[in-house]
C-alpha cells in the first residue's frame, strides 16, 4: 500500500515507524483488511497505516504527527460499531489508529468502587476484573467478548443493564483523552463530586473520537448481587406492559435491572426457525415481558418479591399470565428467547433495523400510529417489534411481505421505512439512534432531524477543539 | 440607580423595559438589593438592573440585547449559591437576570417518570409535584425551601442522596438554554437513551451560567419507597467506617440511600450547644456512622435488613456499638444529629470551611495526614470533620483553638489552612468543591490546582461559545 501514498503521507507513516516502532505501523493490505471494514460489512475503507500504538504517550506521538502532517485519523477500538464510527473513508489518505494495545488495567480500587482501565481492554475483561475483586461491572451488551472500553465510550453504548446502571456515560468516573493537538488530558478522576469547572467528560463520552481519543478511563462498579432472577409475564398489548412497568417499578424499586418487550410475532419468528426453544405459555399473548430482578438478600427473596408482583397483577387483569424462573437454568433460558429474536430475523431473510427511543409513556401510541403508518404505505411489511421497554428503547425492525424477495423489497423500500419511522419518532420527540450513534450511517438523518441551533452549537464546538478537522472527519457531523 | 448610567446601560436597560415590561426591570436600590448581595453575605455587587423575564423568549430577548448593547448578565435562582457565582461584580456594568418568574411545571409524566419543570420552580415544589403523582424527586438539600431547580442545574447541586441517586446532573434528561447569542436551543427530550451527538446538556450543568440560560429541564422521577429508616454505628476510625460501608453496600446494594460519617468532635460541639440533643451511645466512640435505608418493600423488611447488618458488623469487631430507629421520630432525630453539625459549628464561632472529595478508599489516610499537617502548623486549631462519606464527600471544617479570637485566628491562618487542606486534596487526586461550585470564590484556587491541558480546553470552550464574554464573566474561569 505504501508505494502509492502522496509524499506527505509517506513522511507521516515513516514518522510514526520512528515514533511507535515499524512493527505496529501496518501498511500491508492482509494486515490492515481486518480494520478497513465494518462489523456489519457495510463500510470498507483505505488507509495509509493501521497504526496500534501501546501507550498513551505513543497515542499522543500519533496525534502530533498527525498536526504536523495534516493527516486525519480514525479511532478504532473491537471493530464491533453498528454505525460504521470507526472504518475510515475510500479516499486512502486516513490513518486508522488502533487502541487495542493499551489494554491494561491500570488499578481496581475495591473500596472506593473503582477501575481504571486502557481504552483496549475488552469489556468481559473489564467485567471479569471486577468479579474477582467481588465487585459487579454492569454493561453488559452482544459484542462484549470483543468490544472494548474505549469504544464502549466514544459511542456511549448501551446495553441490557440500562434500566438500572445507565448507559456507559452513567458508568464513567473520570477520562484520559489526548486532544486534537496531542496533548494528554489528565481527567482520570475517581470521585463521585467533583464541581470544579466544565464537564469535559461528558463531552469526549459518546463524540465517537471526533473530538479526541479516549485512551483510559475511570469506571464506576457496585456490589455483586446475590441472584439474579427472571419471569416472563404476557399481556394482551405496549399499552397494558406500560401500566405493569410502573407496577413493577413500585414492588422492586432498584431491584428491578432489565424489562424486554416481545411481540407475539417476535416469538413466532423464533419458534419458527429454532423450534427447540419452547414458547412459554399455553396460549399465544399479543406481547409477552422479560423481566429481572437482581437481589442483594437471596434467590429466595426475589422469587418472593416476583410472586407478589404477579399476583397483584394477574388479579387486576393486567398481566394474562405469568411465569417465574425456577432455576438459573430457566433464567437463561428466559434470556434465550429475548436473544433469539435478531437471530431469527437474520433467518428470515434481510430486514430493516431501526434503534430508536421514545418517551416511555409514548410507546404504545408509538407502536400504534407506526404500525399503521407503514401497514398502509407498504402493505405487507412485518413489524419485529421488541427491546429494552424499560429505557424506551426499541428495537423496532422491519421484515419483507412473508414470500416477498427481501433484497428487492429493501432496495425499493427502505429509504421510505425509514422515513416513515423517524417522521413518527420525530413527532413523539424520540431519538433515531437511541444506543448505537451516529458515525457514518446516520449522519445526515441526525443533522435532518436535529435543529439549526442544535447543529451549530456542535460545529462551533467542533471547530474550536478540532480546527483542522483531523479526529474521525465525517463522522457524527459533515 | 440609573440616573448614574452610561448611554449604553441606559439604551440597554431601557430596551429590556420594552421587551419584557418595565415592572419587571428593577433599579432602585430597595428593590435591586436583595439580588445583590450573596446568601453568605460574602460579596456584594452592583447591577445596572436586576431583569425577571417571566418566559424563555423574554429571556432570548434579553440576551440579544446584552449582545447588541455589549453588556454582560450574571444568572440568578433562589440566590443560595455559596461560592458567590451569582452576585455580579462591582461595576454597576452588569445586569443580574432572575429567573424567579419562570416557575411552570410545564409537564409530569408518571410512566415516563419524568418531570419538566422552568428554571425558577423552588427545589421544594419539584418535590411536591412528584409526591402528588406518587413518585420521587430524590435531590435534597439544606436550601431546598428557596433554591430553585435551575440554580441547581447551573452548580450541579449535591446534598443527601447522592449516594444512591447521584448529583443534580445525574437526575437530567434534558435542557432548555438560551444561548449567549440569544437562541433557544430546545434540548428538553425525556428519553433515557439517546446516541445523536455531542452532550451539550452536561456541558451547561455545572458551567454556573458562563455558556448560556438554563430555562427549563425535564428531570427524573423514581418510585416513592415503602419506608425509609436510619442507624447509627459506632466505630473506631475512618478506616473501620470504609470496611463497614463495603459491607453495608453489599447487605443493602441500592437500597443504601445514606452513609454519613461524624467525629466525636462533632458530636461534642453538638452536645454542648444543644444540651437537648442526646448523645446516643452509652459511651463516646471515635467515629460515629448515620446510615439510611430506603426501602420499596416495607419499614419491616428495612429494619430486618439493619438487624442483620449490625449483626455481623458488630460480631466481626467492626462496629463497636448500633442502634436502628425504631420508629420515624427517631429516624428523624438521628438525622437531626447530623444537621446540628454546622450549627453548633456557628455557635463555637467563626470557621473554615471545605466541600472537598477524595477518592472513598483514601479517606482515612487523608484524615490523618491532614490532621497531622494541619496539628504541626497550627496547633490547637480544632477540625470538625463530617459528611457524605458515602460519597467521599467530607466537610473538613476548621474552627480555632478553645478561647482564641476567632476573627483573629482566621484573619491569620484561614489562607495557610486552606494551602495545607487543597494541597493534601490534590496528593490524594481529590477535588476542592465536591458539590458547591466555583463561583468566584475558589476561581482562583481552581486554576491554581488544575492543569494547564484541562484550563486551555475550558478556556477554548468558554471562547467558543461566549466569544463576547457576556455570560456571567469572572465566574469559574478568569
Amino acid at each position: 500500500m505504501t508505494d502509492t501514498l502522496s509524499p506527505t503521507l509517506t513522511a507521516f507513516v515513516s514518522a510514526c515507524r520512528d515514533a511507535i516502532g515499524a512493527a505496529h505501523v501496518l501498511t500491508e493490505p492482509h494486515d490492515t483488511a481486518p480494520f478497513l471494514t465494518d462489523w456489519r460489512r457495510r463500510y470498507t475503507g483505505a488507509a495509509c497505516a493501521v497504526l496500534r500504538p501501546g501507550t498513551t504517550q505513543e497515542v499522543a506521538a500519533i496525534v502530533a504527527l498527525a498536526n504536523a502532517h495534516r493527516v486525519a485519523l480514525v479511532p478504532q477500538g473491537g471493530n464491533t460499531g453498528l454505525a460504521g464510527g470507526a472504518t475510515p473513508d475510500a479516499s486512502g489518505s486516513q490513518a486508522v489508529v488502533s487502541l487495542a494495545r493499551l489494554n491494561r488495567v491500570r488499578a481496581i480500587d475495591a473500596h472506593n468502587n473503582t477501575i481504571t482501565v486502557e481504552a483496549g481492554v475488552v469489556l468481559a475483561e473489564v467485567q471479569n476484573h471486577a468479579r474477582a475483586a467481588d465487585r459487579l461491572f454492569p454493561l453488559s451488551l452482544a459484542a462484549e467478548g470483543s468490544c472494548t472500553i474505549g469504544g464502549n465510550l466514544a459511542t456511549n453504548a448501551g446495553g441490557t443493564a440500562v434500566l438500572r446502571y445507565g448507559n456507559t456515560r452513567e458508568l464513567c468516573l473520570g477520562l484520559e483523552v489526548v486532544t486534537p493537538q496531542g496533548e494528554i488530558w489528565d481527567g482520570l478522576r475517581a470521585l463521585r463530586k467533583d464541581n470544579t469547572g466544565y464537564d469535559l467528560r461528558d463531552l469526549y463520552i459518546g463524540a465517537e473520537g471526533t473530538l479526541g481519543i479516549i485512551t483510559a478511563a475511570v469506571m464506576k462498579l457496585y456490589p455483586l448481587p446475590a441472584a439474579s432472577v427472571t419471569a416472563l409475564a404476557a399481556l394482551a398489548s405496549p399499552h397494558a406492559a406500560l401500566d405493569f412497568l410502573a407496577l413493577a417499578h413500585r414492588y422492586a424499586g432498584p431491584l428491578l435491572t432489565g424489562f424486554e418487550l416481545m411481540s407475539d410475532f417476535c416469538l413466532q419468528l423464533v419458534g419458527k426457525h429454532f423450534p427447540q426453544m419452547r414458547y412459554p405459555f399455553g396460549e399465544r399473548h399479543a406481547q409477552v415481558v422479560l423481566l429481572e430482578l437482581s437481589d442483594n438478600e437471596s434467590e429466595a427473596h426475589a422469587r418472593a418479591l416476583f410472586e407478589q408482583l404477579m399476583q397483584e397483577a394477574l388479579e387486576s387483569g393486567l398481566v394474562e399470565d405469568a411465569v417465574v424462573a425456577e432455576n438459573l437454568a430457566q433464567s437463561r433460558a428466559f434470556w434465550d428467547l429475548r436473544e433469539h429474536i435478531p437471530l431469527a430475523q437474520a433467518e428470515e431473510g434481510l430486514n430493516v433495523k431501526h434503534d430508536i427511543a421514545v418517551p416511555i409513556s409514548s410507546i404504545g401510541t408509538f407502536i400504534e400510529q407506526t404500525d399503521a403508518a407503514i401497514a398502509q404505505a407498504i402493505p405487507g411489511a412485518r413489524m419485529v417489534t421488541f427491546g429494552h421497554l424499560g429505557d424506551g428503547n426499541l428495537h423496532y425492525n422491519l421484515q419483507a411481505p412473508e414470500g416477498d424477495d427481501a433484497p428487492a423489497f429493501l432496495a425499493r423500500y427502505q429509504a421510505q421505512l425509514n422515513r416513515i419511522v423517524y417522521d413518527s419518532v420525530h413527532r413523539h420527540r424520540g431519538t433515531l439512534s437511541a444506543e448505537h450513534g451516529i458515525g457514518q450511517l446516520k449522519v445526515d438523518d441526525a443533522a435532518h432531524y436535529k435543529s439549526p441551533v442544535e447543529m451549530a452549537i456542535m460545529r462551533t464546538l467542533k471547530a474550536a477543539l478540532d480546527p483542522l478537522g483531523l479526529m474521525n472527519p465525517g463522522k457524527v457531523l459533515r
